[in-house]
C-alpha cells in the first residue's frame, strides 16, 4: 500500500514541497547590518493606533449582526463533581431565550486531549462548563443560567501541585496525576556533580498566573447555511479554522475565521475553546448569528492559565565558577485537562542557557482540578528562567563571583542540544554589555557596601535598603514559524494591497509588516495597507506565537515585495527605455541608477499599466537547518526594599534583548515595557489563589488578582542592541514578543536578595512571604545579637 | 524627456506585462468539444441560492453597522433651473439630523465628463441632486429633506429627442445639444445603394427605459481614520474603488468596496454615481457609519437609464436578396450629462451583422433636460438591432423571401470592420440552425397562409391574428475583457478556497467560476469555495458588464487551479512514489494513470504538507488578436394579436445563442429566459413617461412603469448551442449576460407585422400605439372595400 510508507517520506516531502514553493524566496539576499534602509528601523507609530484610542478598532466583542443574540455559559460550582441531573426547561421557557444546550443535549464533540465530552457529566475544575444559553440579551443569558437546575455529586478534590503528586490522594482522572515526564541527559550528570567544587541545591516554586487579557476569549458566530463564519479573538485564524472544522464536522472551506484586533492573547488564544463551538452551535440552533464572550471570571477560571511548577534545580561548579552540571526536575501544574497548542517547556532553559558538558533535565504534566492551564508568553521558560537563574545568583554568591561574570564566564555561542552554532552566536554577549553599560552593572555592584558579604549586608537594622541583580535567558521563539505567505498588489495609482493570513495580535505587527513592504518596494509607509486576519482570502499564515510574526511574515512580505518590485522594473524599464537591471525603485520614484533626473513616478508606470496589475507573491522559506536560531536578553533590575513592611519598590529596570535587526524601534520598545510590566507582575503580585478546602478560586477577577498598574511601573531603559540576524532570515529580524518578560522575575529576587540577604525561592516573591521572611530574619538577628 | 513616447510605447509595454504575468495562462490548452469534463457543463444550482432565497443574502441595503446613520437625497423638481437660494438650517436643527451637504458647502469634487459640481447650482433634469442629509432613520432624513429651503429660478429646457435636435430650442449646457458624431464607412454608399433593386429606408425610434433593477442604487460609508470602506451596490468593485479615490482624492489603497450580492445592475451600475460620494462625505462629516440608498423614484430619475434613439436606415438590395447598401444615422438622447462607462454603441450591428460592402453608419449623442443615461443591458445593440432586424424583415417582405432565408444569404465568417475571420465562423449559423429547427419556423411560414401576401393577410377580419417573426444579432462582449487575476489556496484537509476580485451581480458568476476550479482540480465542486467582491483582499478583475466575467475570470482561475494542480501532483508524487507526469487528480484523489488502485486522498496529500499550503496563481491573457470574439444569437416569437383592443400575446419564444461552451446550462437558461423578459417588457411595455409642458416624469415607480410580470412570460425554448469557442480562451466559454435581451423587441414587431400587416416602427410596441394603427387599417380597409 502506498499510503503506509508517508511518516518515513515526510521530511523528504517537506523538501520537495520548499523547492517547488519557496525558489524565489531563497534567492533574496539578506538585508546585512550596512543594508542603507531609509522605512525599516525607522520608529514609526502603529498604524492602526488612532483607530485604537478613539475607539473605532472593532474587537470580537464589537461585532453587532442583525438579530445578533448574546450567550452565557454555566460553569461549575465544585472543583470534581458529578452531574446526576440536569434540567433546562425553567431557563429555555424564559422569554428571551433562544437556546439552551448541555450534557443533556446528544453533541458528537470531544475537546481537549483527553477527548472529554464537549459537555461533560463529569466536571473536573470550577468553571468547568456545564450548559450554554442563547439570548436576545447579555442580561437575559445570566437570568437563564439561574435557571438551570443542575444536581451536582461532589467528589474528592486536589487543587494544590504538591498535594497532587503525593500517592493515595484523589485523582483528577483514571489512572496518577503524573503523566509520564519528558526526559533530557547529556554527558554524565553524577561525574559532574562529583567533580564540582560547589552544588546548589534547591526547591524554586511558581505560581498559577492567569492571562488576564484586557479582551476576554470569545466569538461571533454566525452561519449562512452550511458557511460558518466566526469572529474570534484569536492568535491563529487558521489553527481556529482547523479546530472548527474538525470538530464541528465541516470541511475546512466552509470555515472563515476573522478577526482584526486583538486585546491581548499572551498565549491562551493559540486554540479554539469551547465556548467557540458553544456559539456555532448555538447559532445554528437558533438560525441566528450568537455572540459568546466570557465575562471576566469565565475568563479567570476556564481560559487557560500559566502552570504552577515546582523545580529541583542543582547546580555543579569549579571554584572559578565553571559549571561541572545541571539538572533539575521540574513538576507542572497543568489543571483538569491537556489542552494542546505551544508546550510550555519549563526545562528548556537549563538545557542551552550555559555552556555545561553534563546536563539532565526531567519535566512532568501533573493532573490537578483546577482550570486546564495553557501557554503563557514564552511558556516554560518565565518559570524555567526564574529557578536558574536564582539558582546561578546563587552560586554566585557562594563563589563570591559578581554574578554578571559567572554568567560571562559560562557563555557558549552553539546550540548544545543540536550540537551547532547558533545563527548570532554574539547575540548574548552583545546583551550583556548593553544592558551592563546601561545600566553602569560593574560600579554599582562593586561599591564598597555591595563588596561586603551579603548576610553581613542584609543584617543591618536600616529601614530601607537597595539591591541589584541581573539575569539572562534564550528563548526558542523569536524565529518564525514557516511556512507564511504574502501577496502584493500594485494598484493603479502606484499604492499597494499586501494580503496575509497573519494575525496582529496587538504586537503591532501590522505596522512592522508594512514596514518591510514599503521599505522592498522603495514606496512612502502610507502608500502600503495591510490586510490580514481573514482565512477565507489571505494565504496561510501560522498561528502569532512564539513571537512567530514578523520573522515568519516579514519575510515572506519581503519576497512577495520583490517579485512585484522586479516586475515594476520591467515595465518601467519599457517607458524609461533603460535596462530593468539599471533602474531602481526609491520613494515612489523608479529612476536610472546614477542618473536621479532620469525618473519616472510609481503611479505613472502602473497607471500606464492599468487595468493589468501587478501582483508579487512571497513564501518565507524554512529556518537554517545547520545553524540554530534562538533569541536572548538580560535584564538588571534596582530595588529599594522596606525592611519593616516588606514593601519592594523597582527603581529601574534595564533590559537588552536581541531580536535581530530591528524593523520599528517604538514596537521593540513596546514590547520590552509591556513584557517587563508583565514580569513584574508575575514576580511579586499576581498569583491565582484557591481556598484549598473547597477548590473555589477565590480571586476570579481583576480586583483581587493584583496585575501592575501603571503606578508600578519602574523606569524602564531599553538598552537596543539591533544586530540583523542574517543567518535567521532574509529580513535579519526576528520576533520580541515573549522574551522581555522571562528575565524580570528571576533579577527582581537576585536585587531583593542583594538588598535583604534573603533568598525568595517562591514566586510571586509577594510582601507577604518577604514580610514573614524579615520578620524570621530579624528574630535570628536578634537571637544571634543576644547570644553576641 | 522619457515620459513623453509612453502613448507610442503603450502596445509594447502591454506585451511586455503579459510575458511577465501570463507565462502560464498562455500555455494552457483549451478545453475542445471533445475534453471529457464532468463538472463544467452540468447543471449545477448556483451556490448561494439557498442564501438568497432564505434571506440570509445580505444586499447593501442590508448592512448595519453600529450607529449607522441614513441618507436620503433632494431631488430638483425642474428639468432646468437655477439655485437662488438654499437654506439648510431648519434641517440641520430637525432633531435626529447629523448633517446635511449641498451646494451651500465648499466641496471640490466635479461629476461627469461635463465636470460639473456635485451639487451643481444649475440643474438640468428632474431629480438633479440638490442636498443629501444623513439622519437616524430613512422616515427623519426624509423629514429633513422637507424642511430645506430653496429658491429655484426655472430656465426654459427641452426633454424630447426629436425636439432637442431642432435648432433654436432650449439648450442643456452652453453650445448645441447635439454632440459630434461618431462616424465609420466602408465601401461606397452611393454606389450600394444605386446598385440596389430594392431600398428600405425608415426611420425607427426606441424610448427611454428604465434598468430598475430590484435592488436600488447606493453604498453604506464607513471611515475608519484616513481609510474608506463601501458596501456598494455596484458591478465593478474596482472601477468603484477607482473613482471614489479619485473623487475624494485618496490613494486607492485607502478605500476598499465590498460587495457580495446584488439585486441587478444591468450596466447601471457600472460606474461610481453621486449618492456614494455623498455617502463617504457624510459618514465623514458626523463620524459615522452612513447607509444611502436610493428610493425608487430617485433610482428612476438620477440612476441611469437606455438613451432613447432615432435611427434612419437605408438598405439597399438586388432583387435575390444581396445586400449592397447598409446606412444608419442614429441620434440618441443621452439626457443631462455623460456618465462613462461602457458606450452606448446603437450603429454597431449595422456595421458587422450582414455580408456588405458599403456600408455608412453616424451616431450622435443629444442633450435633454433628463436623466441621464447609461449602458443598459447590451447598450445600443438593443435599440439598433431593433432598427436593422425590423428593416431587415422589411426588406424580406418587400422581396418576398423567407426573413429566414434573407439572412442566411447574407451570412458573413468574418469581421468586416477588422477584416479577419471571427473565432468561432460558425457560430451565428448554428444559432439559425438551433432556433429555427426547435421552432419549425419553415414548415410555420411556409403554410398555406403564411404564402399569401402578407398585406392580404393582414386585411383579414378576424378577432385575432396569429404571426411568427425571427430576428438575428451579434454582440461584442461575451469575449471577457482581460486582465483578471485568481488565487487558488489548498486548504490542509483539501478543500480550496478561490479568490477573486470579481463580483457576481446576480448571473451566477460565483457557481460558473466555481465550476471551473472545480474541474481543473479533479475536486467535487462542494470542495470549492469562492470567494470575490472585496478589492482588499481580491487580485484584479474587471467590471461586471460585456458579458464579460465568466470569459475573464473562468481562464484564469482555470490557469490558477492548474498550476495548483501541478504542484499537488508534485507532492503526491512523493507519496506515490510515482513521477508527477504519471498522476491524475480526479473526484478528490491523486491515482497512477493506468493503475486506479494506486492512489491516495487529496486531503491526505494537503494533510501531510500542512501547513504548508499548496497557492497556485493565474491570470487572463489577452484575447487573440487576429482573430475576433463576438457572440451571436437568434430568436423566433410567435405571437397572437387582438385585431379589436390591440392586446399582443406572446405565445412562445424560442433562442438560441452562441456563448461558447456553456459552462452550467441552468445558468445559462436563466440568463436566457431573464433576457427576453427584459426584451419582452422592451419590446411592449416599458417607457419612461414625461410630461413634455413641465418636464415631470410621471411614471418614477414601479406601477405605472411597466415591467413584465410572471404572467407576461411565454414559454421560453432555450435551443442550446453550445459549441465551445477554443480560440476564444482556455475554457471555450463566452459570455451570455447580455444577448438574449437583443433580439426579442425586432422579433416581436416583425412577428406582429406577420399577423397585422402593421410595421410598428417605434418601440414600445405598446397597445396604446398598436390600436391606433388597428383602427386606422381598419378605416383604410373600410375605405378600400367601400371604394371597391
Amino acid at each position: 500500500m502506498p499510503i503506509q510508507h508517508i511518516e518515513a517520506l515526510r521530511g523528504e516531502q517537506k523538501k520537495g514541497k520548499e523547492q517547488i514553493e519557496l525558489a524565489e524566496g531563497s534567492e533574496l539576499a539578506a538585508w546585512g547590518a550596512a543594508a542603507n534602509l531609509t522605512i525599516v528601523g525607522q520608529p514609526h507609530a502603529r498604524l492602526e493606533g488612532a483607530d485604537k484610542v478613539t475607539g473605532r478598532a472593532r474587537y470580537a466583542s464589537d461585532i453587532r449582526l442583525p438579530d445578533q443574540l448574546y450567550g452565557r455559559i454555566l460553569h461549575s460550582p465544585h472543583p470534581h463533581a458529578r452531574i446526576r441531573r440536569i434540567d433546562t426547561r425553567a431557563a429555555s421557557a424564559l422569554p428571551g431565550v433562544h437556546a439552551v444546550i448541555s450534557s443533556a443535549d446528544d453533541l458528537d464533540i470531544t475537546f481537549y486531549k483527553e477527548e472529554c465530552p464537549l459537555f461533560a457529566t463529569t466536571l473536573r475544575f470550577v468553571g468547568d462548563e456545564v450548559a450554554a444559553v442563547a439570548a436576545e440579551s447579555e442580561e437575559i443569558a445570566e437570568d437563564a443560567l439561574c435557571l438551570i437546575d443542575v444536581a451536582y455529586e461532589p467528589l474528592p478534590f486536589v487543587t494544590d501541585l504538591a498535594a497532587a503528586i503525593e500517592p493515595d490522594v484523589a485523582t483528577v482522572h483514571n489512572g496518577s496525576n503524573v503523566l509520564e515526564p519528558k526526559r533530557y541527559e547529556r554527558g554524565d550528570l553524577a561525574a559532574g556533580l562529583a567533580a564540582a567544587d560547589v552544588v546548589i541545591d534547591q526547591i524554586y516554586t511558581t505560581q498559577t498566573a492567569i492571562h488576564n487579557s484586557l479582551e476576554t476569549h470569545g466569538c461571533t458566530a454566525r452561519w449562512e447555511g452550511e458557511q460558518l463564519t466566526l469572529w474570534e479573538s484569536t492568535q491563529g485564524i487558521f489553527q481556529v479554522r482547523e479546530d472548527v472544522a474538525e470538530k464541528l464536522k465541516l470541511p475546512e472551506h466552509r470555515v472563515r475565521v476573522i478577526k482584526q484586533h486583538m486585546g491581548g492573547g499572551f498565549g491562551a488564544k493559540q486554540v479554539v475553546w469551547k465556548p467557540s463551538i458553544m456559539a456555532a452551535l448555538l447559532a445554528k440552533r437558533t438560525g441566528r448569528p450568537v455572540q459568546l464572550m466570557l465575562d471576566r471570571r469565565g475568563e479567570s477560571l476556564a481560559a487557560g492559565n500559566r502552570n504552577g511548577t515546582q523545580q529541583r534545580v542543582r547546580l555543579g561548579a569549579k571554584r572559578d565558577g565553571t559549571l561541572t552540571a545541571i539538572a533539575v526536575e521540574a513538576h507542572m501544574a497543568i489543571g483538569a485537562y491537556q489542552v494542546g497548542g505551544e508546550a510550555s517547556n519549563v526545562v528548556g532553559i537549563y538545557e542551552r542557557l550555559y555552556r555545561c558538558p553534563n546536563v539532565r533535565t526531567e519535566q512532568a504534566q501533573v493532573y490537578t482540578n483546577t482550570g486546564p492551564s495553557v501557554a503563557f508568553r514564552a511558556p516554560g521558560y518565565v518559570e524555567g528562567t526564574f529557578g536558574l537563574e536564582s539558582a546561578m545568583d546563587e552560586l554566585a554568591r557562594t563563589l563570591g563571583m559578581d554574578p554578571l561574570d559567572l554568567r560571562l564566564h559560562n557563555y557558549t555561542e552553539s546550540d548544545q542540544k543540536k550540537e551547532q552554532p547558533y545563527t548570532l552566536p554574539e547575540a548574548l554577549r552583545l546583551c550583556y554589555g548593553r544592558a551592563t553599560e546601561a545600566f553602569d552593572w560593574k560600579n554599582v555592584y562593586q561599591t564598597a557596601t555591595r563588596a561586603e558579604p551579603v548576610e553581613a549586608r542584609g543584617a543591618q537594622a536600616q529601614t530601607k535598603r537597595r539591591g541589584i541583580g541581573i539575569a539572562a535567558h534564550e528563548w526558542g521563539g523569536g524565529g518564525g514559524h514557516p511556512p507564511g505567505y504574502a501577496w502584493v498588489k500594485f494598484n493603479s495609482d502606484g499604492s499597494v494591497d499586501v494580503v496575509t493570513g497573519a494575525q496582529d495580535i496587538g504586537t503591532g505587527a501590522r505596522t512592522g509588516l508594512a514596514q518591510v513592504a514599503a521599505e522592498e518596494l522603495g514606496l512612502p509607509l502610507d502608500q502600503i495597507n495591510l490586510h490580514l486576519g481573514d482565512t477565507a482570502t489571505g494565504p496561510y499564515a501560522p498561528t502569532s506565537a512564539g513571537s512567530a510574526t514578523q520573522a515568519t511574515l516579514g519575510p515572506a512580505i519581503r519576497t512577495a515585495a520583490a517579485n512585484a518590485r522586479q516586475q515594476l522594473l520591467e515595465a518601467a524599464a519599457l517607458v524609461l527605455e533603460e535596462a530593468p537591471e539599471r533602474l531602481r525603485v526609491h520613494d515612489g520614484k523608479v529612476f536610472v541608477q546614477g542618473d536621479p533626473d532620469n525618473a519616472v513616478s510609481v503611479a505613472e508606470v502602473t497607471g500606464r499599466m492599468a487595468p493589468q496589475m501587478i501582483q508579487g507573491q512571497g513564501a518565507r522559506g524554512p529556518n537554517p537547518q545547520d545553524k540554530t536560531v534562538r533569541t536572548f536578553g538580560v535584564q538588571c533590575v534596582e530595588v529599594e526594599v522596606d525592611m519593616e513592611t516588606g514593601e519592594v519598590t523597582l527603581l529601574r529596570v534595564v533590559a537588552a534583548h536581541d531580536c535581530g535587526r530591528i524593523i520599528n524601534p517604538t514596537m521593540v520598545d513596546s514590547q520590552i515595557i509591556g513584557g517587563i510590566t508583565q514580569g513584574i507582575g508575575f514576580a511579586l503580585t499576581e498569583e491565582r489563589v484557591i481556598d484549598e478546602a473547597s477548590g473555589i478560586v477565590l480571586n476570579p477577577n481583576l480586583e483581587e488578582y493584583k496585575v501592575p498598574t501603571v503606578a508600578d511601573i519602574p523606569p524602564i531603559t531599553h538598552a537596543r542592541v539591533g544586530q540583523p540576524d542574517v543567518a535567521a532570515n532574509n529580513t535579519g529580524a526576528k520576533g520580541i514578543g515573549e522574551p522581555p518578560l522571562v528575565p524580570t522575575a528571576p533579577a527582581i529576587a537576585n536585587a531583593i536578595f542583594d538588598a535583604t540577604g534573603i533568598r525568595m525561592r517562591h514566586a510571586p516573591l509577594s510582601r507577604r512571604r518577604l514580610v514573614e521572611r524579615l520578620a524570621t530574619q530579624k528574630l535570628k538577628a536578634q537571637q544571634n545579637g543576644g547570644a553576641a
